[in-house]
């Protein structure tokens, strides 16, 4: 069984939802679907979320929300008569948002899980009615009817434990097409209650996971992964394979195709994941496994916006327990670092620039004092370049063929980190040297 | 004023002793000298200090020890008839070990002590009788007569804070030349307690912090720090100046010229240490320095047994207090790491494999299952090797010097740590292409 998640844009108007039926219905292994919310049809456009959280505003501020409330409306039914929907649900749309503007009133973080997630929720029946009427048995699955029961955490949901076995029940009992929307679950009380950010992924993993899928296919509107950044690198390849870990590497600096986190139920399970494109099927896509059988360079990704403290004391590799101590500093002003190279009498922390709010110079002094460093400065502007790819560690040369890149290019290297990862080999340079550093290295390793 | 120190081979015989003296007297400055006890005269010799642990041993055993003593006592004999010592010391010294044995004889941590450190003592002893013999004036300075007040942690003294100025004190009223035994001070009893490991150098480091030394002077039978291994490479060049940093990076991978944490008083001052030859006096040997005007490397350093644990955990870099807890475990056993570079999901632990006594695979076992790692392996018969010099950080191109000459040479590259230390780059290789690795770097940057 194949699991089929649609984006954004994947969904936005009868034409992206007629091009996903054709997919879903010419394979019979497609059972069910995952749908997001209507995306942007053009980049002026206002995302089908973004309207429901401008009725929930009105709401809460107890002023008229009649014009957000048909903005919504109007944008399915504009969906509905372009693909010629026999019967408006339409109404019933109006009447759940009615409804639940009624019932939470008092509980605006209940209110706002339920509206936001309407998106998801309409597209689904919306999408599901049509291939109905179009003679192919499909069915429209809510979260309370699939029994996927999570945590109440508004915004932060998880997924509880006994319901993978719950949901792989109902379903299994289905013939058909299965459209089930993305983003939310219901509380043990039926109440809706949203994940975090990439949540339509994270509802797909969960699906996978309960169904024990075959492939999670990811559709997007991009043919899988591309090997470097395209706008930087002009048409670069796209990946065929690569694996769970290659992928973190990857989208940890600049990659976003999506979340990451939301993969850990088919990670665990070994559920291998395929990135297609909608607006091109036939395109094999990236295919994310938890191995692969060839080795090399898949990937270069560089991301900005990192600083580096860097401290020296004399002796600092004598001083047991100096590090834990540092981290313990780190750790009770909430800041989490990236990456901590350590020489003999140095220690250096990479750390997002975003993470601090004007308490950098505050955390500086507590480090200075606590741990009685000789010399400790920051150093801004940097961006960290990731070359990614298995094998790396045992060959010769690797090494070389980057730094030789970066040499040729004039491009100052501030740090190298290989070998913590096998897979992966880090570079920290100015960030003024980004765009030309991962143009380097991607026709150094792809286009040589 | 300049503070000199000489190890064991430059004070061993007669002959040795004749240059030293000529060292000293030839130039004012030269004011204070700390010696050594007598070391070995050929290869197959035994230092004095050894021979006194003999004594040591038979006397804790209740053995007879005449042979012992004898053998010490007649070492220096044979000393002074070659100086040609109008007036022997040996019947003072024999009294001397005569009389600790007596006092300290219920006291075996005393008796240690009080017995090891009696080479450097009659050591000075004599060598101060025989300059005043040739009419130079010159004062024998025992620690007790100084003030050197130390902790009572016999083999492991510690200088009391307010001894600085002590020592300085009784050391301003004296004329002429001073020798000082190296190795040990007394408590506020009176007792000696001896330094640890390269003693003597803790001994040069205090007085020359005590009197505002303009220069300390280490004379060995080197003349100065080499730029890589002499073992491994032929005739490499001799390292003009050097700071403390560069020298701390050098000394952590199979550098031994002196004891780095003798150095700290002599760092927190600011001053310089020359390491000189007594066989080659005019050579200008290494000069340490806080700071230095040129840049570039100094010098390749490389050393083996080496062991690395490497983990992976997927969304490793997620969980806020990873790090903190590992090295809890690691500090609840007792071990300290030397490296430990981190990926996005993995990390890794560079660790002496000498700092564990059979426990590797309990620890590996603590780690995984208090921190739930996904993957953790060990990698054995690795070598670390640095690379050392100021302003590596802002030269284009360093790294690519250094990872060409190892890919040419067909090394393949374990690790590199680069830009966490401003003046080192750190390479793992496989402990058989340690030799290799040596020649072709310093062939690489201080060759071509």
């Amino acid at each position: 069984m194949i699991v089929c998640k649609f984006g954004g844009s994947s969904v936005a108007n009868a034409q992206q939802i007629k091009k996903i039926l054709n997919i879903i219905n010419q394979e019979e292994q497609r059972k069910i679907v995952i749908v997001s919310a209507p995306g942007k049809r053009n980049s002026d456009d206002i995302k089908v979320t973004d309207l429901l959280i401008q009725l929930y505003d009105k709401v809460l501020l107890s002023e008229k929300y009649d014009n957000e409330l048909n903005d919504i409306l109007h944008r399915f039914e504009s969906i509905e008569n372009e693909l010629g929907l026999t019967t408006s649900l339409t109404p019933l749309f109006k009447k759940q948002l009615l409804d639940f503007i009624q019932k939470y009133i008092k509980q605006p973080l209940r209110l706002l899980d339920a509206i936001k997630s309407s998106g998801e929720d309409f597209n689904a029946q919306l999408i599901a009615a049509y291939n109905n009427q179009n003679g192919i048995k499909t069915t429209y699955l809510s979260p309370k009817a699939l029994n996927m029961i999570v945590s109440d955490e508004p915004g932060n949901a998880i997924i509880n434990d006994d319901s993978f076995e719950k949901i792989y029940k109902v379903i299994q009992n289905i013939a058909g097409k299965i459209i089930i929307p993305g983003f939310f679950g219901v509380n043990e009380k039926g109440d809706r209650v949203t994940f975090s950010r990439g949540g339509s992924d994270i509802t797909g993993a969960i699906i996978s996971r309960s169904v024990h899928a075959e492939i999670y296919e990811n559709f997007t509107d991009v043919s899988g992964i591309f090997a470097a950044n395209p706008n930087i690198v002009e048409n670069p390849a796209s990946i065929h394979n690569l694996t769970y870990a290659e992928m973190r590497e990857l989208s940890y600096a600049g990659f976003n195709v999506f979340h990451d986190e939301a993969l850990m139920p088919l990670y665990k399970e070994g559920i291998p994941v395929n990135i297609k494109n909608t607006n091109d099927p036939d395109h094999p896509g990236t295919m994310i496994t938890k191995s692969r059988a060839s080795s090399g360079v898949v990937g270069v990704s560089c991301d900005s916006g990192f600083i580096s403290i860097n401290m020296t004391k004399y002796l600092m590799n004598r001083e047991i327990g100096f590090t834990r101590k540092l981290l313990t500093i780190l750790e009770d002003n909430h800041i989490s670092y990236e990456h901590m190279p350590s020489g003999i009498d140095d220690i250096s922390l990479i750390i997002r620039k975003n993470k601090f709010n004007d308490n950098l110079y505050e955390l500086i002094t507590e480090i200075k004092n606590q741990l009685n460093v000789d010399d400790i400065s920051v150093e801004e502007n940097i961006a960290i370049l990731m070359i990614v790819g298995l094998g790396m560690k045992t060959q010769v040369g690797t090494a070389n063929k980057a730094t030789e890149a970066f040499r040729k290019n004039n491009i100052n290297l501030k740090m190298i980190n290989q070998g913590s990862s096998e897979i992966s080999m880090m570079f920290g340079i100015d960030e003024a040297d980004e765009t030309k550093a991962v143009q380097a290295i991607y026709d150094a390793y792809f286009t040589a």
